[in-house]
């Protein structure tokens, strides 16, 4: 069986557990934390999760894992057939984490953590992420879904990743990152019910506990 | 005929270019610079280059180009066909890609056009790279190709992101980053002397001089 090594706060993890929960896969979750330890790196090379254990060995890098699964396992299809139209979902998935997720994910500390991120590297973020959204506004579909009429891996990172994104954009810099973007808004409410995200969402919110105290312990 | 739009200067670029080379497909190159303007998103979202011109339309982003090219044209494979292995390729790109050349690329204003990055930002860049390095030397295998005996498109990103992150490293930081990995350094100088490499270096030495006077006139 599929083991998804990780744990439910994190995003990505979020990602590659949502694909599975759609596909009807049976797997099993191994907790495991970004760590840069020869024990982690035995796992994960850069020490970050998630991370897929096949029969074959690891697995890392969430984009790389999502196309593996779509390559090797059965259930619904969450990239088109169309090699075309493959590389137009691949791209929104590119675009999404190249250009929100991580101008985003450099202000976590300050957003999320009660920590300082350097002004410098705040106002980087707050332009890429401003010109990431406007990107993702011209190449998404929102019809409803992010690539058009069904739910793709584009999806699983706008879910994602585009919700700390407009957060981060909330907290630090008072600008609503949706605000010219109402169909994709309306899609970000729409995936809030689809029963596999509430599911990670409760998992998320169990575990959180627990992780915010290991942050702390580490300031 | 596929069209490859794009620059000679720049290093994804050439990462295409050496894929469509290497596999012996005729193509098209199409002066495109990146750009914020309603006619480059019409091709670019984000207004970046490279993008490859199909019967059906625009793809960007390399790292889909280069699947796209892989799963759709003849000549040379560029990727197992195994999909664990495939995985492990495509893993090595994504790890060299986020933790290699992103941190790098903060850092090409100061390190290649004399203009000045934020001590904040250059920190982070040099722990970054420090950590990116050694996680490609516990991945890579150098064997003589980083993901093994053949060229994949993993050797594309080491050849294009690596290059100019070690300048970063020497540049800016006073550090030989592949000190600590004599194989990589040996498979550099390897690709060094592909003829399909020489040649797109010659073409991107004969833009620089254009290009440099882009940079100095948008100072």
């Amino acid at each position: 069986m599929l083991e998804l090594y990780g744990f439910s706060v994190s995003n990505y993890y979020n990602m590659v557990k949502l694909a599975l929960l759609e596909k009807g896969l049976p797997f099993e979750e191994v907790p495991f934390y970004p760590n840069q330890t020869a024990e982690a790196w035995a796992i994960s090379p850069r020490g970050k999760v998630p991370v897929l254990k096949t029969e074959q060995g690891f697995i890392n890098e969430t984009s790389v894992i999502l196309e593996y699964i779509e390559q090797t396992q059965p259930g619904k299809a969450l990239l088109p057939s169309d090699p075309f139209e493959r590389a137009q979902v691949l791209a929104l998935c590119r675009e999404i984490e190249l250009y929100i997720e991580l101008p985003a994910r450099a202000c976590f500390a300050e957003a999320f953590f009660g920590m300082t991120v350097p002004d410098a590297i705040k106002e980087k973020s707050k332009d890429e992420l401003r010109q990431g959204f406007a990107s993702l506004g011209r190449h998404g579909k929102f019809a409803p879904y992010v690539a058009g009429d069904s739910l793709t891996i584009a999806d699983l990172y706008f879910f994602y990743s585009v919700s700390p994104a407009c957060q981060v954009g909330r907290k630090l810099f008072d600008i609503d990152l949706l605000a010219d973007m109402p169909a994709a808004k309306a899609l970000m409410e729409r995936l809030e019910q689809n029963p596999n995200v509430r599911r990670i969402a409760a998992d998320r919110e169990a575990e959180m506990p627990a992780f915010l105290a290991m942050i702390a312990a580490k300031k």
